[in-house]
């Protein structure tokens, strides 16, 4: 955590100085705005947080809901999303609180008797840590929410989520500084029932899977015609069901469940399921009572018994594997986009992958910066259009496999090849329910892969797998990728050639190059005025000891000075030492490469030392001159 | 983090019910009260937020201050606090915001050219992680404190400072219910100038180095007539120092520098030796300016410069090596101690060893528990002259040590044996600044040491060192220490002999008898009604894989009902696996054994597990009847 550059920070130092539209925030929701977020689920949040951290933007969250969202909804949290919990600077504490998943356990019935249960196998979650150096959660959506709301209003912008109004519909106009037209209503505490409308730059629509923006756009959730329902429940019980502390799939000849232990040691989350819904059912499937829910569990889990003390929360949950065909207002690329739809609005799935949550948090992240960049003039409006572009096949791939994961999961016993079928293929795709199999097409953001094989461990395109290495400064071990926060900067990562810092060498002249040359990106676009790394953070990282390496030998660029008193940051310098070698862990040549990373951690470019040009290309594709 | 078996908790799990005096924690200081804390230093924050574990006890904390402490005063936080801090459930928040120290930098006179330094070595701090998991860090002791009064506010007694009340004097007498008069007068706020008197049980002086608690108790803090000075200054600062962000010591021929870095990347505090205070300096050293500090550090940093941009805070600190002969008011055990003073108040040392704030929260702490005990009829008043007994040895070993490190920082480099003369004897002592020295003698409070051999790794009368082992039940490996919250229990761990559960063996007979039998301090001392586990937490750790162990064969008293709705608390038993064997770790005889810890984290005892009248007379010792 960087702070005190600014000035003495006495207290908590994650309340960051309020800036722009945050130093007097109006409390009531203005006429005009730049960004209307329409929601405060996951998606809406994380939106939010990060908007918050361009507070010269006028951004408004209104959420239909009176107040903060309580109890219920998902809580499979993915190594991702904790990722992207550590760029927001929650990850340490959500996941001081919430349950860890390293093993599941999986049960069927007992072949002698099959009336009864027998546990037939375990799986560890990401053994050995190989996927991410980050767990996998289980926690309450409720309280994802929470850090997400205490990040956006301790960020400059604090943004606040506007709550009781609700969305009704919205008109794009062809002109004006502010073309979306909002229609809105009090749907709880003073304003309820009152009429108002706003008008905004740019609607995001994070209002779930019933979505209102969706409908305004005029677009449809296609898919499934039937839902699969799920009778869940967060419970307080006694039980002799041995794994009660562990994740479990149970299948019996009575149906099954999906057990998931929830946070604080006691609660547990279990889905009975209610299998495949007529699709004249009418949601008649809903009002089946909780009571049956605990019946039909404990005939599933025989011999063992459910005792249910006290029910949280329960549900009926009814989903079906559906996608918008685009989740913006534009099906050419003719105009800018001005609407667009995230998470549950614009593709929902099956429960038991856990993804909703986690895919609606990544669409979330995607767009905001994306808005935040266009809205300050960092890059052109045409920027927007990757945001269904990159999205959308994201949503589809992500549905194929839930798909597929969930007839496996759907399965009776018998129909598997082999016995270990499941357990197989649940090792065999755990990259993707960890959130990691995401890896963005070439665009104007994400550069081709002719020099992949420079640093094979960073795949274009992918998310910025972190490694570890020396910080020279403090020289801590520290993990690389754990120091991007999620402050819309692009990092430019040089992993050095194997000369000593100071010599002339690749590493020392594009890291001057990089600093001083006219045509480099940081010089070009960054900001007179500000600190020399308010846009691009840059920096190097030496295959020498990291005893080898002293300040005064590197290029300015990892060096700079920075805040009101322009002292020199010290935290931009890399080497490898004490066991740690990056260029080893993540398949880096000696020869050295540069890696670009997005704001949103994904990996942009790989390119060599000396390609200057190619470098500078790619940023003047994202950035614009400022006017 | 174990929660909601108590109801669900939507919000912030780390704020805990309110109960007893919690309830409606009255604004105004009462007439009477159980416990008065004097000062809202180190010492005294974590004695109110152990207390406020004790919610039937009217605890209050006075502070001379009006508010929160902004600036200044200690930074350096050893692994043993970093440790505690993890007991009160904030360690992880502290090391993201913290300087992080895995290194210290040695600098000497050039011998080519000796007005100039140069590093001449490094050592690391605590390489390998040996001497603890836990990190040694550097941050505002201002934020020890916030974290310390969040936990106070949190905690079921929520205990605040009553900010601007200062003590005077106090009278101690003979009878009463409330035997200590307190006279206090108004010194901020609303309150300033107005005189009180106030009546307490107890009274606790954490009023630092002039303290007035002291005084009243007529005791002296003795020692070195003399004392050393420091010019201490907190600044950000421009300088080709090329390890500004490292700690640092620096002799040159012009004096010497300590040189510490902190918490946000930019800021350092920089100790310029000032050397022995004349003993008729009456203070004069104090007035030397900030101008001059910086100069002598210039003047030693040669050939470097610093050139000091802004300084938050400095001081010139000037401290002797003193201590009182003891730390409470009685000089024998005729009578109950009534008054009693830590940290500050009773030791004060140089602050090169970084001591004062470390070893403060270790006496604030021992005191604490034990004042919940006697105040609640857990255990009989004579508990309390163990405060004293245990804390003025440690003070004492403390002070000895220090002084030995002091000269050997002041030492010019020509007067070493040898040039790594003092790396190494900063790698040979580091476990004491570490604060994992203390070593309580045999007491009440602490076994002798005839079967220490049963488990060498647990020393009797050093805390409990943690090591990794599997919690069967959710099987995540976990640091068994880790678990030990600051909730006033006492830990009881069973490491089973390798009998499998369930079997007849020395571990099932003890497990049983610890929760059935009339003679278990666990069936004869926790009060009905409550939870079976309410002043003992009893756990169990079995030699065999995690995968052999099964909730149904462990003893009820490792797998209890807990909480209104009478559930199973499944966070109790442990087992090797995934590769690890806390046996192997700790050294822990294969036939197994018991091993108690008290509230603070100390080993009291380690018995074998046949030895069950030996551990009845232990805490027969500890305990007392319910009346
Ligand atoms: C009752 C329920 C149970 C669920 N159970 C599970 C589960 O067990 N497991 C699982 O993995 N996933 C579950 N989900 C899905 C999971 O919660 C979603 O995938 C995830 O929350 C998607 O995030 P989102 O931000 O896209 O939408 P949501 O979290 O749905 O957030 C949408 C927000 O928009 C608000 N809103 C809606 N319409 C308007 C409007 N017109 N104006 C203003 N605000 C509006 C809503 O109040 C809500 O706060 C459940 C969802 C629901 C609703
Ligand atoms: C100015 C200063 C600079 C220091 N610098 C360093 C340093 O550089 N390095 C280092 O290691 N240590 C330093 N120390 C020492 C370190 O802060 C202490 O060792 C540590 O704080 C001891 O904790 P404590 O709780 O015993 O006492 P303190 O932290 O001193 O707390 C005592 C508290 O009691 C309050 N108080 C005092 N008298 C009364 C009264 N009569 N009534 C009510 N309240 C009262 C005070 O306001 C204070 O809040 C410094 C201390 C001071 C005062």
């Amino acid at each position: 955590m960087q702070f005190h550059h600014e000035g003495y920070v006495s207290g908590e130092p994650r309340v960051l100085e309020a800036a722009g539209y945050g130093i007097d925030r109006a409390a009531e929701l203005p006429e005009e705005m730049d960004v209307l977020i329409v929601g405060s689920g996951p998606a809406g949040m994380i939106a939010a947080a990060q908007l918050s951290k361009f507070p010269s933007l006028n951004v408004r969250m209104i959420e239909r809901r009176g107040g903060r969202l309580e109890l219920g909804q998902a809580d499979g949290v993915q190594a991702r999303s904790v990722e992207s919990f550590n760029a927001f600077g929650f990850a340490e504490r959500i996941i001081a609180e919430a349950y860890r998943i390293t093993e599941m356990a999986i049960w069927n019935p007992n072949p002698d008797n099959r009336d009864e249960i027998i546990r037939t196998g375990r799986t560890l979650d990401d053994e050995g840590g190989t996927i991410s150096e980050f767990p996998h959660l289980i926690v309450n959506q409720a309280r994802v929410l929470d850090y997400f709301a205490e990040v956006a209003l301790r960020s400059p912008g604090r943004i606040k989520p506007d709550y009781g109004w609700e969305f009704q519909t919205l008109t794009v106009h062809e002109e004006g500084d502010y073309p979306v037209e909002v229609k809105l209503i009090g749907s709880a505490g003073e304003q309820a029932g009152v009429e108002r409308t706003v008008r905004a730059k740019y609607v995001v629509g994070c209002d779930g899977a019933s979505s209102r923006v969706r409908k305004a756009m005029g677009r449809k959730l296609e898919g499934d015609a039937a839902n699969h329902a799920w009778g869940v429940m967060d419970v307080i019980a006694k039980t002799d069901f041995p794994d009660w502390r562990l994740k479990a799939t149970i299948h019996s000849k009575n149906g099954s469940i999906l057990h998931i232990p929830r946070e604080g040691g006691h609660l547990a989350r279990i889905y009975v399921d209610l299998g495949e819904v007529p699709l004249d059912d009418n949601h008649a499937v809903r009002s089946t009572p909780i009571e049956e829910v605990i019946r039909r569990a404990n005939e599933i889990l025989s011999p063992y018994t459910l005792d249910v003390h006290h029910v949280a929360w329960s549900s009926v949950y009814e989903v079906g594997h559906r996608v918008t065909d685009k989740f913006d207002d534009v099906d050419d690329e003719s105009r800018t986009p001005r609407v667009f739809i995230t998470g549950d609005a614009c593709h929902t799935h099956s429960a038991k992958a856990g993804q909703g949550m986690n895919v609606s948090m990544q669409d979330g992240w995607n767009i905001a910066w994306k808005l935040g960049f266009v809205l300050e003039g960092r890059s052109p409006a045409s920027l927007l259009h990757t945001y269904s572009g990159e999205r959308h096949e994201i949503a589809q791939n992500l549905i194929d496999f839930d798909k597929q994961w969930s007839s496996m999961m759907a399965k009776k016993p018998e129909e598997f090849e082999s016995p270990d079928a499941l357990e197989r293929f649940y090792e065999d795709t755990f990259e993707f329910p960890a959130g990691f199999m995401t890896q963005y097409k070439p665009s104007v953001l994400t550069a081709g892969d002719e020099h992949q094989e420079l640093a094979t461990g960073f795949p274009i395109g992918k998310r910025f797998k972190s490694a570890k290495t020396i910080k020279r400064g403090d020289n801590n071990p520290v993990h690389l990728g754990h120091l991007h926060e999620a402050d819309g900067r692009w990092r430019i990562y040089v992993f050095a050639d194997p000369a000593a810092p100071g010599a002339d060498s690749p590493a020392q002249r594009f890291g001057d190059w990089l600093g001083e040359n006219p045509a480099s990106p940081v010089v070009k676009y960054t900001p007179a005025g500000g600190d020399d790394d308010a846009w691009f953070d840059s920096k190097v990282i030496y295959q020498t000891d990291y005893t080898q390496v002293e300040f005064g030998d590197v290029p300015k660029v990892f060096w700079p000075e920075v805040g009101p008193w322009k002292v020199n940051c010290w935290e931009k310098v890399f080497a490898n030492g004490l066991g740690n070698d990056i260029f080893d862990t993540r398949g880096i040549l000696r020869d050295g490469a540069v890696v670009v990373v997005r704001p949103d951690q994904y990996v942009a470019a790989v390119m060599p030392l000396d390609a200057t040009d190619e470098f500078a290309a790619f940023f003047d594709g994202v950035f614009t001159l400022q006017g």
